[in-house]
């Protein structure tokens, strides 16, 4: 699909790191904490500004730029061709509370980067680019929120039920002039998206232990969380014999040890957490009644998910009978593992030949845009190795040249898929 | 200490089983419950009605009735000599939230029916009998503020930190006439008070299980508590690999298991309870960062606290380490087991023979004001079983006939205090 009449190899072409930089920076400095991180949740001040910051580089750049109703930004680069469509490049601006600098802006910023280059040298290819930054990716309230509304995969009544105080959301869209019928509004027709692609931080250290710096997400993974809930019965701590006891504690400790050690024995590409025990009644001089633990377990294949779930519940209810607890088990999310597109992840490996960087294969153990976008269309994700494996957290950190490369290859990969056409 | 004329014997006088369960059903009914317990918080509405009702069933016994500036209410019953002490029986007719209608009331009761006994067998003994109901033995704002109010040993800067909020504290003692200076003022010259003995349900098993209808209380346990914070690292749940994690939650739960392990191996006597763990962040999708474990343990010597004490600490270093963890401790509260007064044990134990009931020595696991009242008398208390050892629940009961008794012992052992002067 590349129609210039330069007939020079597109082999050579690189993103301007310098400017890249100086962009990533100016954007890195907004929101920011004392400790390097930065501070966006989704419709927060800092969010509005570095918003505003990404279309005013789009525009003194001769990028025209867009909001839709669902509050995603972009800088958009058209094609000559009259029927030609859009391949997104993208990710998010907003931040967990207290995070890092890396997580989704760097993705926008590598995006926006591509279509300064491919702008500047004057390439004209069959599909319009557009550099996309997604509302509220972090799920402030709505998780994936601009990339669902985007693809039309957005319940309704999801809007709702936000992750925190409809009232707030409601007041922050207004504020932002949205509104629920805009967000659905932005729905695009799925015929219009060529493919998506988008770079990010690994947030993990297999890259950085494999010593690679390019990774090609094979997918990403599902995430399957349950509430369960141990009950015993409340008692005296003070009169009550230890033999006598019913503790809903020693249930839910007996079954985070256990699942932890099963998955780590049986199920070798997964990870399994609890990240909460709720106690009731909670107090010193109580024998603990009810013990709600919170667990999420991933993996990247529909059968192992299934049986991890068994394997999980089978636990579950091992450990209660020890502790003669009984024990109720509440679903709470189970998305579907999502697989990336194989002609998306070839360019991608290509655009690393040509580049001369080493790649590696592996799954996404985070949720992602790109998990949104590949119901609708071919879809690709670019990691790049995360210092330490931090993620969500001041201490997140990726060289440099680790990001110039994402950029780079992310403008190969585009470049090659036009070569495909 | 007994004057009466009358030579007969004492050891064939009864208390009024009739009018006894007349008068505990008549209490049972204030603050009633849908499942047969009671809901009589400090200071609520219908702890101020049973409160009332516990002075009009004296006044109608023809007893002198007095509540005293920590709110303290008592039924009185003079001694016709001028330089007599007054010998103190009673408990508390507040309840835990949605408690049982046994704990505390009973004795509340029991001590009443004593001095209606008393009263009508014309008996003048060389002391005065009190029968009390102490302030918020359960601790909604002060725990035991009654008894250590009127035994001078309540530090006036608690007042100041109540279990509930202060302004509802303050409003409380108002709508009831107190104030922190009047709760000051209930102390009494220690020298007044010639003894403590309290009736109790035993919320444990012991009793039940020895088919024993009586306890004799060697003392009350000391309870030791403590927040242990084990920290690790919060990491994304998705993509930290497992071996890669120092998940704060699995040192707590591994800790928790091995406490109670040392406990029942190495200190029979006593008892360890983990009641609550706090994690923080506290999320599904987030490795715990840190995990607050409230933790006590009960015993009734102190050595054998102090073991616990370096056990339960090299317990928590041990986890922790085992898992790459960092552990603070804090210390919470620290009571000291209090011995009761063996005279008064022995008494119990004659009024047992007397009576033709088989008694046993076992400690308090619980608090109670005896243990307060100790500090300045001798005290001592009476157990009767729990039937399944329930308690702080409307599943509490105890059989009638055990409450006739306890109160037939308490009546044998004042007497019985009267003849050794």
């Amino acid at each position: 699909m590349v129609t210039s009449n330069n007939k020079y190899s597109y082999n050579d072409l690189r993103i301007n790191a310098e400017r890249f930089k100086k962009q990533f920076d100016a954007i890195s400095k907004i929101g920011k904490t004392d400790d390097g991180g930065v501070h966006r949740p989704a419709f927060s001040e800092a969010h509005g500004e570095v918003r505003r910051c990404f279309l005013n580089m789009a525009v003194e750049s001769g990028l025209e730029t867009r909001a839709d109703g669902a509050g995603n930004h972009s800088a958009i680069l058209q094609s000559k061709h009259p029927k030609a469509k859009t391949l997104i490049m993208g990710s998010h601006l907003d931040s967990v509370p207290y995070g890092g600098r890396f997580d989704g802006a760097l993705g926008v910023l590598a995006a926006l980067e591509v279509l300064q280059t491919v702008k500047e040298n004057d390439i004209d290819l069959n599909v319009h680019l557009e550099a996309m930054d997604f509302t509220d990716e972090e799920g402030r309230f709505v998780g994936l929120m601009g990339s669902q509304a985007l693809t039309g995969t957005l319940h309704p009544e999801i809007l709702d039920h936000p992750g925190e105080d409809i009232h707030l959301f409601l007041q922050s869209l207004k504020k932002n002039g949205l509104s629920s019928d805009s967000i659905l509004s932005a729905k695009r027709e799925p015929g219009s998206i060529a493919s998506y692609l988008e770079i990010h931080i690994e947030q993990g250290r297999r890259l950085e232990k494999a010593n690679i710096p390019i990774g090609i997400v094979t997918g990403i993974v599902g995430i399957w969380s349950f509430k369960i809930q141990f009950q015993g019965r409340a008692d005296h701590a003070g009169t009550t014999a230890m033999d006598q006891r019913m503790d809903a504690g020693l249930g839910a400790s007996a079954f985070t040890l256990a699942v932890r050690e099963m998955v780590v024995e049986k199920f070798p590409g997964g990870v399994v957490t609890v990240g909460n025990m709720q106690f009731e009644p909670g107090a010193f001089n109580v024998v603990p009644e009810t013990v709600t633990v919170s667990i999420e377990f991933r993996n990247d294949n529909v059968q192992s998910l299934n049986e991890m779930r068994d394997a999980v519940f089978q636990l579950a209810s091992d450990e209660a009978n020890r502790f003669g607890l009984s024990v109720k088990i509440e679903p709470v999310e189970q998305s579907i593992p999502l697989h990336m597109n194989p002609v998306l992840m070839k360019s991608i490996g290509n655009a690393c030949d040509v580049l001369g960087l080493d790649s590696l294969e592996l799954p996404s153990g985070a949720g992602h845009d790109a998990q949104v976008m590949a119901q609708v269309c071919p879809s690709g994700m670019i990691f790049i190795p995360s210092v330490g494996g931090y993620s969500h957290s001041s201490r997140e950190f990726s060289k440099w040249e680790d990001c110039v490369n994402g950029a780079n290859v992310q403008l190969q990969t585009i470049l090659h898929l036009a070569e495909l056409n």
